[in-house]
């Protein structure tokens, strides 16, 4: 029987990384974009067929529900799937597939003992996690948790001008309905680094999210022309963009290696012309670290960054703080009722960290929360090649299984 | 009655501007967009009170025909309507209705004065001379003068991917004709560079372009998570890009003021998500100077600066070039036409240089060529705040009008 789940998780996991499929091994699946419209369908059929029955809640979160007994909560399993553009098949569409069948499996082990679940179950698909369409990003479990307000979401927009709303309208998914009540929450994911391929453990068990510091900056410059503008007369808010991008990236070497991630990743120019001096450039910086004495002293490079920049390029360059947090731990009894599940499984184990947010990191300030991770080669995320082998993803689904079952049967 | 021409032209010149005008007092007349569009539909409306016949060719380029006797030629009065995103009132615009009023004060003259000249005159609105939405810039020139395929440019697209053929079918420009045959040409235009300011002279009699050298750079890096991908394993393409922007407009400090200028202006990245690490940049730089010496030398200290570039942010940087110009000169006999206009009417003139490209860089390699500047303020242009005073403007139609008359009656 195990064999048969195991084998059908793998044809699944084939016919799922499918939808939205690129022609270098991945996924391009944006939120509620062409191949996350396919996906969710898709997935809506798998969950029907396991047994639950599908509902949404207006931000789009996507409920698969197996309901035992209509006076108990639920416990919730979910990730997301939708994915970054060019992205790998394991980011999050493991976790969410991960989660349904350890609830159709439970499922099928409550029919055929007729023990009585305390609990029931819960496969939940997260709306547009990865936030490269529409920002914020882990926008549908920040909802469900409170901490977005539902109409602000619904109101982001993407590149082209289009709303969530207006995406979310044109899918037309449904039935919509009140998400249900949830007691407890638990997820795996791939780790996107390198830490269990080199000890070789086959589970992490994540006992906080590094701490980050994201802003967002807006270079003011002034427009002219190219050829003309003298040197000495030009405002080139680009050329202040690229000086503090340049130098947010060399801040890291100032630390030990992992203990300052820096990054700019998205940047909008103004005009955009081949033959005009850029008026304004819009960037975000993205400053991650496990140790809040690191990001208090980055976050003051930064500042002194910027004066060097505004003061070469003759720029002036505005910086707004959009997100803010600190190491943020995962709740004790959640790990240890996942060490106790691997330790009785006799799988390689370890504690670890996570960089990356995940939905869970809005779940467990709301209720007990396990977080799992299975090993991601050479580290590799938010890429065509991201890959995690068929063993450490089976391994990865018997463990969440007896996870959710200690989550529903005590 | 040149008191009323003056007002008239002024008058124009405000009717002019108000098309495709931008709340910050400029205009925004992309080639075969919106403003440029109505702007175009106007001047058709203007030379046919003016008393020229309109048509067009087939890359878009609109002639007014003032046809005194069949078996002419005609001498091309000419400039461009389109501008640059934001741009100013007078870039282009100002030439082009200075030919439209040159055309018809003469065709005023000969009518009263029963003068026999031995040209047509011809007013030109070049297609697409900004080349900010369809490159390259020049374009309708460029077809004209044979230095730009027909197909080749109808197949530009701007960056929603429309192309120019899709542009001109849907604008429905007529009668489409074939382009009249020139055998002189002249244009006017704002110096966009602060030299006439600085001597207080109304008029630039342009004997030379600038060189220039234009490189199309892609930055190929390996996409990733912004989280958790490690410093030492990224290949961040921006990072890279950054690193020869801010060292490309640094390579001007190494020459005198005036001898190169360096930009970087236009550049897109992918996948231009807030969390994940550019895989692909590509961006523009563009060096120019009077001297071969000087390029030649930039050109060989940006490939310098691209290797440090691709060494310090483990991308690769591919380098292609797209234009190549050596200092231009512009036919003596125009130089010298002009230059007789001038001091017949007392202006105040120089020679001069021009670092804009400008259609009559194409149209001086057909047919003897004259280019004449009138002053920018501050030198400022691609730009709302771009400005020529009424007497600055009103002194050149009257000098433009002075040339067009010898092109045609001598």
């Amino acid at each position: 029987m195990n064999q048969d789940w195991n084998e059908r998780f793998l044809n699944d996991f084939e016919a799922l990384s499918a939808n939205g499929a690129t022609s270098g091994g991945g996924v391009e699946r944006q939120a509620a974009s062409g191949g996350d419209l396919k996906n969710r369908q898709w997935f809506e059929e798998l969950l029907k067929e396991l047994g639950a029955t599908v509902t949404y809640d207006e931000i789009g979160n996507q409920f698969g529900l197996f309901e035992f007994d209509p006076a108990l909560p639920f416990v919730g399993l979910g990730s997301h799937l939708d994915s970054q553009p060019l992205a790998g098949r394991y980011d999050g569409a493991y976790g969410v597939l991960a989660g349904a069948h350890a609830a159709a499996r439970l499922a099928e082990r409550i029919n055929s003992t007729g023990e009585k679940p305390l609990r029931n179950l819960v496969v939940i698909n997260w709306f547009n996690e990865e936030g490269s369409r529409f920002a914020p990003s882990m926008m549908g479990s920040s909802v469900f948790s409170g901490k977005l307000e539902l109409q602000t979401a619904l109101q982001s927009t993407d590149l082209a001008g289009t709303t969530v709303k207006e995406a979310i309208a044109q899918a037309a998914w449904g039935p919509v309905k009140t998400a249900p009540e949830i007691s407890e929450y638990a997820e795996i994911h791939v780790e996107q680094g390198k830490e269990l391929e080199k000890s070789g453990n086959q589970i992490g068990l994540v006992t906080a999210t590094w701490g980050a510091r994201k802003f967002q900056l807006t270079v003011k410059g002034e427009q002219g022309h190219t050829g003309s503008t003298l040197m000495a007369d030009r405002k080139d808010a680009l050329f202040g963009a690229s000086l503090v991008i340049a130098s947010v990236r060399r801040l890291t070497d100032n630390y030990q290696p992992g203990e300052l991630q820096a990054s700019v990743l998205q940047l909008t120019l103004e005009p955009n012309s081949p033959v005009t001096i850029a008026r304004e450039v819009k960037f975000n910086v993205d400053l991650r670290s496990p140790s809040s004495e690191v990001l208090e002293s980055a976050q003051q490079e930064l500042d002194s960054i910027i004066l060097a920049a505004e003061d070469e390029s003759k720029t002036s360059i505005l910086k707004e703080q959009t997100h803010h947090w600190d190491l943020n731990p995962y709740p004790r009894d959640g790990v240890e009722l996942s060490r106790q599940v691997v330790e009785e499984l006799g799988i390689s184990h370890q504690e670890i960290f996570t960089v990356a947010g995940h939905d869970s990191t809005n779940m467990k300030d709301l209720v007990s929360t396990v977080m799992l991770f299975v090993p991601s080669k050479d580290g590799i995320s938010h890429n065509e090649a991201e890959y995690t082998s068929p063993e450490d993803c089976l391994a990865g689904v018997k463990v969440f299984t007896e996870v959710a079952a200690k989550l529903i049967f005590s």
